[in-house]
């Protein structure tokens, strides 16, 4: 059995059952007893855990607003970039093949690895533990989190800027609908006159064509405003 | 305030703060105070919770099938079944329109209001009691639940099935491929030599194809053992 010092006073937990911390590091390569199933109950806790922080700490949200922000705190990159400050790659146990491929760099990897641990955290000690564990990694990323910014679509970013500017909404308009009935391409103009921007984005759909354009309108915005 | 009794006693809980309880059966469609932030509370904890009694339950199931297990359990018209037997319907407050139009006795606003009350207790009384409800509820079914059966897709079922009754595994043959490059269809013949079943399957995926196939062949062996 490894020793996890480290790794138990980051996430603020000491395991009174150590085989769980090992099992949680355990990707699936190395053997038949591994993190899949406490990857499943970890991301079970830890959506609900950052749920909850959420739905207390933005009273006035709506839970389109709150689910957005949820899936942005439990997405992969965000928790593969805890896992780093973590070092979790480090006490990752896995078979020789990932091992040579850097598996233990990998940010699925160690995403997994971290839901895992949080899942063996709530079989170690219960609820509370689960959640002091997640509140203690996940609040500097609350704290700062942008409750308006966050995982919303370009044509909603790009109308609400304008609006907070007091300037007119862009307009789109289709230029022109390519392919048969049951696969056309759409493409779309997007203009933002008030800074002389015109973009143009192309997709299945309309909606998908107009938020490829309000997206690259909301690039150039940026580009101006540096 | 409206008493709700009869609802607490069946779901087990007494809340201490009835506001909440009110607040979990109020629709959208009545005001401005409604149930959607805790029905987005409501089902991050009941995913969780039936997730951990699926985890202690089925201790050989691999995390795909916990996964669709959790999925059979949590979806709508399943969460719409038990507030069926709660009389949901009968405690819910709705705006006039929704009321004229049945809005009581629709399985999505039901699995809401479902799923908002369980969030309501764990904001009124902590996690234990959110666990103790959706155990008192969830459990008749979890008893029920064949982890072989639900959820498989038809190709796994079709191979399953046949591999118990020790016969040759059916074939899959794509008889055409239609359309252009981007969006093309697929069609595909299942044959199950043994029972003499020949399928066909149409999709944009041979995949999908094979899919639709199987289960044609399914229903017909179904047909044929009655």
């Amino acid at each position: 059995m490894n020793n996890h010092f480290g790794l138990e006073r980051l996430i603020g937990h000491d395991f009174s059952n150590k085989a769980l911390l090992t099992q949680a590091l355990t990707h699936r390569s190395f053997g038949s007893t591994n993190n899949e199933r406490l990857e499943f109950l970890g991301d079970g806790v830890l959506n609900f855990i950052v749920a909850s922080q959420l739905y207390l700490k933005f009273p006035k949200l709506d839970e389109g607003d709150l689910s957005r922000l949820r899936a942005h705190l439990v997405k992969e990159p965000t928790l593969g970039e805890i896992a780093l400050t973590l070092n979790i790659g480090d006490a990752l146990k896995l078979g020789e093949g990932e091992l040579k491929s850097g598996g233990w760099r990998r940010p699925s990897v160690l995403a997994d690895a971290l839901e895992a641990m949080i899942g063996a955290v709530f079989l170690d000690a219960g609820f509370a533990a689960a959640e002091g564990v997640v509140i203690k990694l996940f609040t500097p990323l609350i704290e700062k989190i942008d409750p308006k910014a966050i995982g919303k679509d370009p044509k909603s970013l790009l109308q609400e800027y304008l609006q907070s500017k007091k300037i007119d909404v862009p307009t789109y308009e289709v230029l022109a609908i390519e392919g048969e009935a049951h696969c056309q391409t759409f493409r779309v103009e997007c203009r933002v006159a008030k800074f002389n921007i015109v973009t143009q984005g192309e997709g299945t759909s309309r909606r998908a064509a107009e938020q490829q354009a309000a997206e690259l309108a909301n690039q150039e915005i940026a580009a101006q405003s540096k």
